[in-house]
């Protein structure tokens, strides 16, 4: 079996060179012939369409070793990048067979498990970051969480810059985050995820998941591409807890829409790795989007797949209750709509901000105009008042 | 003490806003003003310079965790480049604070202790990466290495992407390459140092690389952007042998000129986790490069900073004989130069290719010019006369 792999080209090359180049060089080949040639081997990269573009790489299954995520990397998306010849190059997809994906166990918490434990089930979740994105102390952090939580929505996240500094550090902030929710909990009967960022190298990510796990963390979050896919394994594999994986520095390497790597792929190795939540992209908010490429992320996360646990599609940045239903309109139900700015900058605070966005998703899912919802809603009706119907970007 | 990073922008916004969202997002803002708001709290990022399409912003030493790779990323080449006014966004150089530089210990093999376990003091040094890249078993390998070891240069690595297959086992690869090199060794009184890729997950890769340590290897090799810099860090720390650093993926993020990370700040940040020898690009070959990018990543590696050891910068990438003296123009003495298609497609084979390489790196050590040097040298003349001055790139 191969795994097959599709790029977008830009090249002085003809597109069946150029192809024929990527496929040499990320597996038997070089730019002149060696007398150590193994062409023929069985392990020779092959073009199968090369038009347009556009081109189709099929890599034999015996070139990648399981499990071995930096490894893909280097297969698929390695050397190919730099090749003087090749002006431009895009990962665009990548199919693995299903054996090699069976060898990964994916998501120990999937789509349904994190909604069972929220006794959510028929609408889309609702998130806040805590905002600031740094600067609070462990006890402010807690009180941001505690107001936000309060206004009925479902998952609070760390920033993705927020580790282990010594202005919040991570021990003392799960211990007084979770202890203000559970009292949200026993005042409401509601339990919301804290996502507490445990991002570190991967030597010390387990242990650092493990010390939250003991101190009462319901989830942990992770920056998986610079921690590293294999970070975010290991996770899902030594730690009982649902996992929220955060994109961070993806533009990078995504956002040129000729050049890099498209986050299909990326969405992909997440889902193999174990991921319970992925950034995906907003349909609209402050970042930059491609609404064909969200589509794909989110079909890629919820399709049946080998048998691997689905993955919540997050829509995040700039995200407040006036976009909430287009972000809706794309990722439908099973998806988590967050907001930072869209929470805690409510005119009436942080708890008003949270229920504003839960009645903003309770009017989609109920089919109702935003306004409509709002009539009924004092804190809908304030927020947009407050914003109006873009958000106004100020910095 | 801040972190003062270095952006190109296009934007369209006037350069001081676009460089203020870059602060605030980066630090404690976002897109419109929260209750919670912590600016003034002294871990606000700052604009220092903003002009054309320039910025200098500072970081507060405080945002970052100590040793925490992935973090420093999240802070300095994180959710910046998806800002959506901003179109285009590149990383072009980051100024560690030296309190910051000296928590890390850097390598533990620097350039003179790698010339050391050689013994060549006044020349570049000459590599070869065994090819094919991948299709070899481990007794064909050893052979390949035996010959172009035979040829007189100093180092021999494994293709960026081959870790542990099973047409391959990285185990039996090394204990049959190291014992070749042993009878090179009694041979010629010469030692060749054998990089073998160590990569996989970073959970792993400390126990792979002591297992290849006690199977005699002199060197290991890691793809650091696809295993991430903590995984390099933890080698460093853990393994007593050279590290050399591939660079792989890298063309995703670095390419364009316009948006993504340079590669200075990531030689910076493979120098602070601990490289023996770092990727840096060719001056002329088959790969993409840019020349000012190449001589800044050179200085960054070789400069003093911070009482930590320096860095070989590696040259290859469509590197052959006759493209050999521009190379080291570039790079000057303290590098490798690396040839594989370059080496082991020689007419005579990789022994006359390996003995070609050197005898052009001599040539330049000489200040004698490659024509003159090739009449009394068969293997360089040979090259020349089978490749002529430029790589002729087949596919």
């Amino acid at each position: 079996m191969d795994v097959i792999a599709n790029y977008y080209v830009e090249s002085e090359w003809q597109i069946e060179k150029a192809a024929r180049s990527i496929a040499a060089e990320q597996s038997t080949g070089t730019w002149t012939s060696v007398s150590t040639s193994q062409k023929g081997s069985g392990l020779d990269a092959r073009v199968i369409k090369a038009e347009g573009n556009f081109c189709e790489i099929a890599f034999p299954e015996e070139l990648f070793e399981p499990l071995n995520f930096p490894q893909y990397l280097s297969v698929i998306a390695g050397n190919l990048f730099g090749l003087g010849a090749i002006e431009n190059v895009r990962l665009l997809d990548v199919e693995f067979p299903g054996k090699l994906v069976k060898m990964h166990k994916g998501p120990r918490f999937g789509i349904e498990d994190a909604r069972k434990i929220l006794g959510v089930h028929d609408r889309p979740l609702v998130g806040t970051i805590i905002k600031p994105k740094v600067g609070l102390s462990p006890k402010r952090t807690a009180e941001v969480a505690f107001d936000a939580a309060m206004g009925g929505l479902d998952l609070i996240k760390d920033d993705e810059t927020l580790a282990n500094q010594k202005f919040c550090p991570i021990e003392e902030r799960i211990e007084l985050v979770m202890e203000k929710l559970y009292r949200v909990e026993e005042a409401t009967g509601k339990k919301v995820f804290y996502a507490v960022n445990v991002t570190t190298g991967a030597r010390d990510i387990v242990e650092r998941a493990e010390k939250v796990a003991e101190l009462g963390a319901n989830m942990v979050m992770v920056d998986v591409l610079t921690a590293g896919f294999d970070a975010l394994a290991a996770l899902a594999q030594e730690i009982k807890l649902p996992i929220h994986v955060h994109r961070t520095m993806h533009g990078a390497i995504t956002r040129n829409r000729k050049h890099g790597i498209a986050m299909l792929p990326l969405a992909r190795l997440v889902r193999m790795a174990g991921g319970t939540n992925l950034h995906t992209g907003s349909y609209k908010g402050k970042m930059d989007r491609a609404k064909e490429e969200n589509d794909a992320c989110r079909d890629a996360l919820r399709q049946d797949w080998h048998g691997l646990k689905k993955v919540f599609p997050v829509a995040s940045g700039g995200i407040f209750p006036a976009n909430v239903a287009e972000n809706l309109e794309g990722y439908g139900k099973d998806c988590i709509v967050q907001a930072g700015g869209g929470v805690h900058g409510h005119p009436g605070g942080s708890t008003d901000g949270a229920a504003a966005m839960v009645q903003a998703v309770e009017a989609w899912v109920e089919g109702m105009s935003i306004d409509d919802y709002a009539n009924e809603h004092r804190e809908l009706k304030e927020a947009i008042e407050y914003w109006g119907r873009n958000p106004q970007i100020e910095y």
